[in-house]
């Protein structure tokens, strides 16, 4: 619709997951029309970190070095190691400075429909990571969905052979959520979940 | 949260419009993960549109030469401007296939509360290009809220003098809209502009 190098920075912001054609061209106008905005900047950091980013060779999370910043800390609680699907999801966990162990970042959950089996993960290198005998609980965050409770599972019989405790995040109502439009499914786990006060 | 320059290029994104922290996060992580992504496609096309894209020295319209690609065809109906606010309207108009008149991008309208004025606006060059005479009407195509009906009984006013007719774009029902979720401005409109038939 517009001519050349514009309509191609369209396509190409469309690309992005998220962006819709009105929000592509919405983003695109925005940089011809701020002369404040630093297009050169925002070029430069897309081809660094193509070029510097990599994941850990530890744990899978996203890094500038062969080791993530949490791998390399040594504070650490080195016997807790947390399951994790994404390295979106180590970032979520950070945020609530609730846990201080290492994490493991799957690269994804068991899913027959979209054909990925325990294979496609990164489930050798955990079963690697666990076999020194220095961890001792190893904490199952997969996502509360299907796929992620599968992985679940399959990590927990897999794990039930080592000496290892293994865990599973609670699944419940969120806190500050109303009881009344709470899913049934999630309702049901709070009352299995319940504890007593 | 993140390392470096992953981080950063989450901030950056962050700064387009309508890209909150998690979508920001989304489309670094996408690009991060894709390797078919080309990243420096994306990098060069942004570093090109701010070098070679301007604004059509007659319409306003983008352009990546002096004037755009509408107001160098000759096929175009020189006597009929269509006044919009924004470059995106052009496009939006175009979409249409109903209008092959010329343009006149404004970039933006009147707006007290935003302390925009008409000196602020592209009338003159409006003016300008009205004053030979080619010109027999003109379409004011602002926006249907506050800021463009300002802007267009502003214009209208001001085209008074000359010998030009003034029209404005019909509003009403939006096509394949249902009656019932019309909101009153919109229903009052589509009452007064009611046609016989």
């Amino acid at each position: 619709m517009y001519e050349g190098i514009v309509q191609d920075l369209i396509d190409e912001f469309g690309r992005l997951p998220g962006i819709g054609p009105k929000s592509a061209q919405r983003i695109t106008f925005h940089i011809l029309q701020s002369p404040n905005f630093d297009v050169s900047h925002l070029a430069l950091l897309l081809s660094e970190v193509r070029d510097k980013v990599r994941f850990c060779d530890i744990c899978g999370n996203v890094s500038e070095q062969d080791h993530c910043s949490i791998c390399r800390d040594p504070r650490r609680n080195n016997t807790l190691i947390c399951v994790v699907e994404d390295a979106k999801d180590v970032s979520a966990i950070e945020r609530t400075r609730e846990f201080r162990g290492l994490y493991h970042v799957l690269g994804g959950a068991i899913s027959p429909i979209a054909g990925i089996g325990p294979d496609d993960l990164r489930v050798t290198q955990l079963m690697q990571r666990l076999a020194d005998g220095t961890v001792q609980e190893v904490i199952l965050a997969t996502n509360p969905n299907l796929e992620g409770e599968a992985t679940a599972t399959y990590l927990s019989r897999l794990l039930h052979s080592l000496e290892i405790s293994v865990t599973r995040l609670a699944s419940g109502l969120p806190v500050g959520g109303d009881l009344e439009y709470a899913d049934e499914v999630t309702l049901g786990r709070a009352f299995e979940g319940r504890r007593s006060m």
